[in-house]
């Protein structure tokens, strides 16, 4: 829904590696069988469309996920690996459940390992030998948040984590993280290819933002809008309780608004949403503290939701070796708002809540627990088909297959003149310069 | 993501009709507007597209929704009104009070007016007299389920209802039901037009069964999933709680089984799933009786979800006037399994449970909220703009404009070939002759 | 809260038994040991404590719970299990969780045995074998509704029972269910002295109705309100949604009726609440159905919550052997009020509601789960000490033992002049000849 | 259940005061009136009831709460007024709403005022005029948290609150509000006293912390705990899913522990409890660190909950004019452990979160609603009969009168040797010089 805009300029091919060809027949039955030529097309928005028509030629289009007809891999044979890296997601042990299900029940496939936190577990000297992940034991894991495989941040040397692929006879590995996870997943891929090994290295994209490019949406972010409404309700009903309240509510959000913009939706009784991708003037007639004062004067509350990688130019400062040392947002806007309103000598009380990790720790709602199912099973068959350096995605309606290459290019954004956003800006009245708003 | 195939041959022309020009400026500031002229394409598999492609023909596409530059109706001397017909779904009040934010603070309308319990309240002789929507009156209605307006069933006298809208000087009314209701509403753009009055009538689709025909999803869905997947998971707990245990759930569904199908995804636990679009084979080897007898032998417990337009050729029976009479299929399948075990001298613990109106009387969660507020605010532009006789929408990424015409054509069911019944089938191991699932 | 009064002239004894002297050290350290001479009074109304002290009577008291500086086990040699029978109840698996990880990492106790489905369970051929209870397997079972051990209904054979305690060298057995329940651990108890064998009972009492006599409150109760709360919210907007709609719901509550009044004041928008402890009167002109006639000529909505347990003079009848059938009160009175106002001619549009196991199968919420802890581990201190035929309870702020003779004698059944029940009157103005409730 | 003692040697007369005498009949119909004689007796622990029996001394003893038969004031012409002071806190509008359709349906009272912002309302130049609470306006707000007569901190003038009280012929004052409020509420029935105005004062106990004297338990404490425990649930998801992780929760509770014990209760994954109760030793071999450190090398992940209050020795720092000034101890907690660890060389990953606000601006849980609307009701009654300078408690299953000069000796703290602090170290282990917890 976010519209994010895939230029087409600079787009890399949508074509998916293979590590060899599939001609294993696969062990499905009374199945719909998907065909490597069935693509859903990037655009659907016929402007878009109309300049390729016009010059004959190819929509760019994505293959379409599904189970396929041949396998690659012959599932009595193959071992395969899941790693997840990076932080929390709702929806991380309902993936994990669903490619072991997957790979177990529907393909038969030997022995799954699950790596154990993140990358490191790749490594010669792991913290912990990998769990062997079978039904019995992933029955009841979607039941609770977090990641009972655990994870890690940060990369790990890439030729070693291939040397204990193959020390472990793995086939196909599943690689859930994100933008910096697939990087390393991707460099996995190429070193795999240089060394001529047979293993498919499958990415699921993981990311509490909603900012994987090329990808409509990520499973944990409904989720993580509904716990994040939860936080800005209780901001709204502290700013109504006092007088000249002002709630303030900082959400998760580095790059990309996401969160920000769809949790003022949900709630729409935020006055202020602040997203990364639109500077944070504070100062002057037009600037956010003026605006703020207005609002207080009229109706003598406020509610106001800022994203964590927010106005980096404020909060950014250098340390003492020079280094740019990242200010939280909130904390320094809670400062600023203070002292503007000491300062004019018109005393506030501000509430600041900052949910931080419980938008992401918690399980995942029965929105996210489906896609997260749908996802799952159609990275496997992906796998099993011997494609690589991919990642499951969704798009226009359906599941499909993206080169991590598209996906790492660049991190989604909120589209300013999209829908969402729109809505956002039409909701609070905040670029009005005369807002109506009366609440 | 349901992936409705919506049939080319006989497509209804996508315009979107007008009551007249829009030659008033749009009041709207700081927005990026949308012109007429852009759409968004009804298909995005590339197959389908291939084919107009390759004829040289224009796509298939609908009118893209978001505000219009121009208006039709001068917002200071327009009054709306808003009615909803119907069973409730969560997000009524939230599309409530969008539309009525969005017309008096974005636009600045004269008044708007709420007729009461459905279409009822056009008529000559209603039950109640409308009441008159306001900002404050709106204020925290979206905090409940239920809707603030009430609502009614049935139709009723078109040029009745379209004299009660000049009475009282409407130019706009939105009329948020499902397809029943927007059969009505069409007929009353046709009086109004064979009138030749200028009156708007746009439509916001409700269904919590999510089958309008050319809409990708409707509001109060996710929802309702939500609440369905609560009763499936104690169902599931009831189960396993005896010896030979059953968990048998109804949930709503009359005509397509979206519900049940992503409330399957949701749970993923369920054996059977059962939906109005697959008959349903009770007897036999491969019958439903004797697979849940193979089941039970093997696991002892069992978790089946139904739902409520199943197997009507079972179900329904005719009366002494020979009407056809509809009957309970919960109850109904409840006694043809308690009835075969009891033949077969297995006795078995069946725990039935039918949570009816709790999926969906229950306030909107995060996710519909947000896609409440777009619809509403969308269905608010197109009226502005003088559009009538069509429904917001949502496909492909982008809300949309969709003609009446379209909506009611037939039900939007599940495509049995598309990913969501194809990933039921595949967790369930319904299909399967030799079911793997251990758990 | 429910005052439930304990007639003081047929109290049986309120002293607990025990298999055998207490005199090894517990192994317990910094911690504060109850000793047994601590008591906790029945009584808290002043009236009846007087009563007592008038005639210089010792007042009726309970042992009061917690560690005991001595043991009568060995918890190193010490065998345990657990047994859960009857109904599922929010909170379940924390009393066993709690159970197991107290007897193993507390006392250090040798082994628990989980016995499955019920009694059943310890019969010469279950239908299962124990499962091996360790710290391990039951670190994540609260997190989910049900029951890992599983259940049954209807009693065993008892010397049976004891003769598998006996092969099974278990020393303390925990018994977690209602009357039924109960009635059986006493059963074996007493076996168990005839015997001559050093094998505790310990009680942990489970109701979903909270209806166990002589314990202030039961594990899953206020889990179970909160449930019901849901169904009865959704029940007033489905009245409130339609001319002269009817909400009707029916909960759990076979003989007493704290589900239904609790869960009635924490909606308060209820117009009729029907407990099994007051005969329900439907017809004449103070009668149930003339006054809702009269509540719906003045507001055109109303909103019933009736108990399982209602009326069963009107839904008791005979079957053909001359057995007593009991009926669905919720279908029954549904019936009939759609009857009268059929034959008055006024329709209404009702909604039954039935959320039946969905009160009981979820997980306890914090509340709950905080008591069934305290429970568990008093009810562990108590078995270590060697006492037995006993339930673990609670009174008057204090954690107590309540021998399974007093437990048994009859159900806890609502005070009609107690406040609950009084506060229900008063809030839904049932009992008033002029009810005065305008909502 | 907390088993806060309340000492003997100290305390004040439990009679209740009256404005005058109750000599009008009361207009309830069909109740079960109670008697100022029927009392509560404040000990349920037989030890401490025998030192009064003994000496042939009464009892002390709680006057019982409910309907009196007698009213002091004239409904017909009382004005009511309501004030709400201090922090949110969940039910806070199931009270307003029940205390007004109480006096307004039950005793049919001429008006009822809600003043707004605390005692700021009851001031000569207030922010905003009372509102005048009907039916209608408070029929939903039970739905929602927060305060719709919003709040303030702090005391004002009592001659001139007390002013304004007869200025709008107030004759009946419900105060909500904990500790300080209940000071000023008790200034003000002096202050009437001494004027020898009949002015009822009636205070309702309104505390997130449950640290009221002499009353067992408050409203919106239950729904408190829930929130808490959902932020420790996601530390602990959190804590598990990084190498050498920690959680670390700061949780309200300025004075008492109550939130803090029972949440970990709750979740009872919890490894240490910090409450203001007991001391925090940071350093040494048995210091907070070293255990911290011993538990690390052991499982790799922890969980820790702080109470706001603890450790004030540590945290308070004079500021230069030589104020103490308060610090953050979650801040300083987690400084303190991050550092500890980078000194011996053992990198940790350590995740904050603070819920704050989050725990007490949500609508109450069913339990709170019931026991508000109980409470609401009986404070209703009290102030009816003439009753004042009282609070509306719960004590041993009954509802109280308790005068505010009890409530307001002392915070009520969590009892060090009492079942609940006692099974909170049984459960993390804290309190063992050797702990053997595994998970």
């Amino acid at each position: 829904m976010e519209e994010s805009l895939l230029n087409a300029e600079n787009l890399p091919s949508l074509d998916i590696e293979t590590v060899g060809q599939a001609n294993i027949k696969s062990p499905l039955e009374d199945v719909r069988f998907v065909d490597d030529s069935e693509k859903v097309v990037l655009y659907s928005h016929y402007d878009h469309l109309k300049k390729f028509i016009e010059k004959d030629q190819e929509l760019p289009a994505f293959e379409r996920a599904g189970p396929r007809r041949n396998l690659y891999f012959e599932p009595s044979k193959l071992n395969c690996g899941i790693v997840t890296c990076g932080g929390l997601c709702p929806g991380l042990n309902d993936v994990i459940r669903t490619v072991v299900l997957s790979l177990i029940w529907e393909y038969g496939v030997r022995k799954v390992y699950g790596f154990r936190y993140g990358y490191n577990g790749l490594t010669n000297n792991p913290y912990c030998e990998p769990l062997i992940l079978t039904p019995e034991l992933v029955e009841d894991i979607h039941l609770r948040g977090g990641d009972i495989l655990s994870s890690s941040r940060g990369p790990q040397n890439v030729e070693e984590m291939v040397d204990n692929l193959v020390k472990r006879d793995i086939g196909l590995l599943f690689v859930i993280g994100g933008d910096g996870t697939l990087h390393g997943a991707a460099e996995m891929a190429q070193a795999i290819k240089r060394r001529n090994l047979k293993i498919s290295i499958v990415g699921i994209p993981k990311t509490i933002d909603n900012d994987i490019y090329g990808v409509e949406r990520t499973f944990g972010f409904s989720t993580a809008v509904e716990a994040a409404r939860t936080a800005i309700n209780v901001a709204h009903e502290e700013a109504k309780g006092a007088w000249d309240g002002v709630g303030l509510v900082k959400l998760m959000g580095r790059d990309s608004g996401f969160i920000s913009a769809y949790a003022t939706l949900a709630n729409s009784d935020v006055n202020f949403c602040f997203i990364p991708e639109v500077p944070l003037v504070l100062d002057g007639e037009h600037g956010f503290l003026k605006s703020l004062e207005k609002r207080l004067d009229r109706k003598h509350h406020a509610l106001i939701v800022v994203a964590e990688g927010v106005g980096q130019s404020l909060a950014n400062q250098k340390d003492m070796s020079g280094n740019v040392k990242r200010q939280d947002i909130g904390i320094l806007l809670k400062t600023k708002i203070v002292d503007y309103f000491k300062n004019i000598d018109k005393p506030l009380v501000l509430k600041y809540i900052d949910p931080s990790y419980t938008i992401r720790g918690c399980p995942a709602n029965s929105f996210d627990s489906a896609f997260c199912l749908m996802l799952g099973q159609n990275a496997v068959h992906a796998g099993m088909a011997g494609k690589t350096n991919m990642i499951a995605g969704f798009w226009n309606r359906y599941f499909t297959h993206v080169p991590i290459s598209l996906a790492v290019m660049e991190r989604k954004k909120v589209n300013l003149q999209g829908d969402l956003w729109q809505t956002v800006i039409q909701t609070t009245g905040q670029a009005k310069k005369k807002p109506v708003r009366p609440f």
